[in-house]
């Protein structure tokens, strides 16, 4: 664990919430993030892992304070680790806006200035911080991924777009479509450039629509139907349309009443990661 | 609910989390709190009520958001009402401490100046919010209260103030005896003045020593022994020490490696949620 400072540790469910704080290749700079490690979790029992991508804004932190996952975690023996969801820091460029700079990384190598020396927050979740999670802590190669708003686009296009990578992926309020919505339509412009014709490459309902049989991979997405942005960003239609067109195993479970906030996450965690336990 | 202005609503566990402002006369200002009504609350079959007092720094908020009470509560058909932990806003007097003014009342009523005029937490929860909540929301006549630290201190001390009142207390990593220590001698001295001999009568150990038996009341107290603030703050040895005294029906669960975090409450809300639906 050489690379890796341990920022705080807290007891929880029996294991233990960490978050540590490393220098990341990728991100060109110190990151951190938080690993949820369950009571069973040893050198000689070691268990799945699920990657949590959160949303515009958040920190490591949103998901381990507010989504209850601990608990079902402890029980079916999964660790989660938790990124951020941007480089951080004076290094790193930014925006004087919510959902583009820190704090809105959309999960993608960005190609254009002044992103691309910092904001390459794909190569970083899916090779950099994996093999560090894999060399430091008690985990099988067993990879689950989910993630909420910007972060549920993650976990769907991490997983379109590396096969095999991860067994289960899931999504609460995921962004489906960005190509066609306000918060993908900028942040592909500033991260990806205005060529549009490069963006299908990073958003869910194009790659879902054109994806072979190796790339499908159990997916569960929840969607709260009285969510204040599934009108205008998050467009879940096109992805079930997506998946209905290449027979893509999605299954999308719409919820009256639920809003795009936390408490719909901890109401529906433990079915997700259930979902995920049993795709073993 | 005429003096009840709706804040936020959230879905939540298939019941509703709300936020609420109001005009407090016992605060002499404009409050906040929260409250989780469970699926199972109805008109026709009201559920009782559990207090949670928040500790310092708090709002309504941290409980809601952090303690992932909601699914127990949910099961068991019991509400949460989580208030402010102080009176707030420009009108309410502050000071340059976390541990003193705004976001510390400590749950009782202030006699000094310049706090006398809005620090009565003790008279807003034990009567006026009390009341607002039974007649607004569809709860029966049945009570618990619960609190963290410094709102640990509240439930103990305002149910051994108030006889009958409440079914049954808890407490996580409360402070025990705060004539003792530097956080209670702190607010004590400003809020109750210089005379140590009327501090007494506000001292979760000290009414618990001199209880008698029509102040009993089911006691579950919680404390990590991992808690950064036990040695200093805390003292849960002076409450054992007190219950012993008067045969107090007190219980004491301590845990190794759990610390002063919301993870230690979020471990255990479930058993105090299920110790106080226990007590009906």
């Amino acid at each position: 664990m050489s690379r890796l400072t341990e920022v705080s540790a807290n007891r929880s469910f029996g294991g233990w919430h960490k978050q540590f704080e490393f220098d990341s290749q990728s991100l060109n700079g110190k990151t951190r993030f938080a690993i949820y490690l369950p009571p069973s979790a040893t050198a000689e029992t070691p268990v799945p892992v699920l990657y949590w991508l959160s949303g515009l804004t958040c920190t490591d932190e949103n998901f381990m304070q507010k989504a209850g996952a601990h608990r079902a975690a402890a029980e079916l023996g999964i660790a989660i680790v938790a990124p951020d969801t941007s480089p951080r820091g004076e290094g790193a460029a930014n925006a004087d806006q919510y959902d583009l700079g820190q704090g809105a990384g959309f999960y993608l190598d960005a190609s254009q200035q002044p992103w691309a020396e910092h904001f390459r927050m794909e190569s970083f979740i899916v090779d950099e911080l994996r093999q560090i999670v894999e060399e430091s802590f008690p985990v099988t190669g067993e990879r689950f991924i989910s993630g909420h708003s910007m972060g549920g686009h993650g976990a769907l296009v991490l997983s379109l777009r590396h096969p095999g990578l991860y067994q289960s992926v899931s999504a609460f309020s995921p962004i489906c479509n960005p190509v066609n919505v306000p918060w993908g339509i900028g942040a592909f412009t500033a991260y990806l450039g205005e060529e549009q014709n490069l963006w299908a490459s990073h958003d869910a309902s194009e790659l879902m629509r054109a994806s072979q049989p190796e790339q499908h991979c159990p997916t569960l997405v929840s969607q709260g139907l009285a969510d204040q942005f599934l009108e205008e960003q998050l467009h879940p239609h096109a992805l079930v349309s997506a998946a209905e067109q290449s027979g893509y195993p999605l299954t999308l479970e719409q919820h009256e009443g639920y809003d795009h906030s936390y408490y719909f996450i901890a109401s529906f965690i433990e079915q997700h990661l259930r979902f995920h336990h049993a795709q073993r």
